[in-house]
């Protein structure tokens, strides 16, 4: 049966982020929803956000497409031009190569959710706008460096 | 900016079924929200069904993924299986190649939204499970089909 249910499918916590910055993404947990229905192409997750907890480092993606519904609560989108407050049925869009980055804060007392859809391409770089970090994903890893393309070895 | 606002997205009705087909779909309409928002590598649409409206014919999809999530009213699920209704926050997922067919029919007497996710493959075949009926889709075109591969003209 195709209908997926929120209640039955696993609940990820935790990052791949490299320390600090990992530690910076506690309350935040996700339902992969598309893996749960057995989807491949594209991933997408129900992401929780208690108060004050982040989506992700802002950040771009160079091939991926993503696509974001908010379903509950007050989601905060953090981009270079500023901030813009996002309600439930608000969404955004961010298309491949966009330099701009952005992510999500929960302001708010309560918890927010939103809805993230993003491509499966077969290699992916992420560009981390506010610090000096970017990670490269393929073949079943992630390999973190600076933006010069170094190896990551801490905050600088 | 990637706020995607719905008011300012058109609207889209109509169908591009041949009659008697295309006349069924009456009552559905949808927002093009991902192309609102310039994404490419996937379709993000909303789409409202009036009371008693469909979704589309039954149908399976070839090569791309599809993704759905009930956000007003209810949606009843149509398989092969059997029916399952669907309310606000319920997902299905329909992975590629895998030949159950499924709509949406709204059953209720008030309007129901669903957001939709498909991959959008170069070339994409859709079965139709209920009547003799398939579609190529390529190179912006799109070509109707009986299920043997010759061309449609008219209901048999």
């Amino acid at each position: 049966m195709p209908v997926v249910d929120p209640g039955k499918t696993p609940l990820k916590t935790g990052s791949i982020y490299p320390e600090p910055y990992a530690s910076m993404m506690a309350g935040r947990s996700s339902l992969r929803l598309g893996e749960a229905g057995g989807l491949t192409q594209f991933g997408v997750n129900l992401v929780t956000l208690e108060p004050g907890a982040l989506s992700s480092l802002r950040h771009w993606h160079l091939h991926e497409d993503e696509f974001v519904m908010v379903t509950a609560g007050e989601c905060t989108l953090v981009q270079d031009a500023g901030e813009t407050v996002m309600r439930p049925g608000d969404c955004a869009a961010f298309p491949a190569g966009h330099p701009d980055g952005h992510h999500f804060v929960n302001r708010s007392a309560v918890s927010a959710r939103f809805l993230v859809v993003g491509t499966r391409a077969p290699c992916e770089v992420a560009t981390y706008s506010d610090v000096d970090l970017k990670v490269e994903i393929g073949l079943g890893s992630a390999r973190f460096t600076y933006k010069d393309g170094t190896d990551w070895s801490g905050p600088r």
